[in-house]
């Protein structure tokens, strides 16, 4: 089984990394880093993961996961690589996607008349792909799986560890990630944050408000 | 504020990642990825993430993140490595282990006298540098902060922010990244999981019981 996950630059790490952690160790799965091009990509903020092969050499993937970032705005111009995800949904098993990737799939034409969920920020964009938005934590429509926020892949790529291989394999896979999240605080989504919170966390580097700038 | 994240060949991916995603994000701050050379570091299947530094390079940072993998028992016997922790600990403001980083910080030194967490299947070898091993998820003991297996790391570094920039700031982060997790099972730690999934989760990728070789 071979599992495409597509960088651009400013992708977000965790949004990437949480499935990779959770997918690597499906039985007789191989995960492929692509991009336009072979080489590292620059997360939001300097961390580099290198994409090994170009989005050419990985054309029919069963699954793909698509990060988001803050460089999905402009990956959405990227002609090439919403055109990759396009044709690589029509032979995948599974097209899913972390936070802002949403977008990217919605660029593809593959959210039109879906129910579909992205990072709280940007939810009011998934309507313009024909998108009914939703606050859901992780969205499943036929072969279609999209995650909110970031974090949120963790918790996509259990569930479609739970499709793929059954759910003794999935809680076996949560265990060995030790995922038994404790969160200090109740504020990770904007129904539980206080106002001034969110107001803050409207920017990719919250500072305190007294300090805004 | 400089926050450095030390590389070794089989880390595992979301023990560094997790942590960057929350602490990149402070205000001020800035990730080193450092190594005893400055490459790429492969993770334990195959997705490398970019070392620009080498630890020499950044030998007094304010804070350490000491990611675990299936490398970490080669890499305890890397003494630049082992030494450059112990060297750090002396002039940082926080040090920190995610999953069996621990044991890093252990054969450095750090951990003798103090209650401490790692993996649940490596928490044994903690007693032997003179730890009391406990299955809390994270465990604060002055500077030294210690997290559970792979996933905690993200706990661990909300904990540290709300530290180092306040409850708002990491209550913003937490929101940013939408860390309101919804783990599809209940499985996530030995005490919860039943017998076959402990069995089956002593590998690193678990395959149903049936089928196991």
């Amino acid at each position: 089984m071979e599992i495409a996950i597509p960088l651009y630059d400013r992708f977000t790490a965790l949004d990437a990394v949480g499935p990779y952690e959770v997918l690597w160790r499906l039985p007789d799965a191989t995960v492929r880093w692509v991009g336009t091009q072979a080489r590292p990509y620059a997360t939001d903020r300097g961390l580099k993961l290198v994409a090994e092969a170009t989005l050419d050499d990985v054309p029919a993937p069963d699954v793909i996961v698509v990060p988001g970032g803050t460089g999905t705005l402009a990956a959405l111009e990227d002609e090439r690589l919403v055109e990759w995800i396009r044709a690589a949904d029509r032979t995948s098993t599974w097209t899913t996607s972390v936070c802002t990737g949403a977008l990217l799939l919605g660029a593809a034409g593959l959210l039109d008349g879906l129910r579909a969920t992205t990072h709280w920020a940007y939810k009011d964009r998934l309507a313009g792909y024909g998108a009914e938005a939703t606050s859901q934590r992780v969205v499943e429509q036929g072969k279609v799986i999209t995650s909110a926020g970031v974090s949120s892949g963790i918790d996509m790529a259990l569930l479609l560890a739970a499709r793929i291989a059954g759910d003794d394999v999935a809680q076996a896979i949560q265990l060995r990630i030790e995922y038994d999240p404790e969160p200090p605080f109740d504020t990770g989504s904007v129904a539980k944050a206080p106002e001034r919170i969110v107001a803050m966390a409207q920017s990719p580097t919250p500072t305190a408000a007294g300090a805004a700038g």
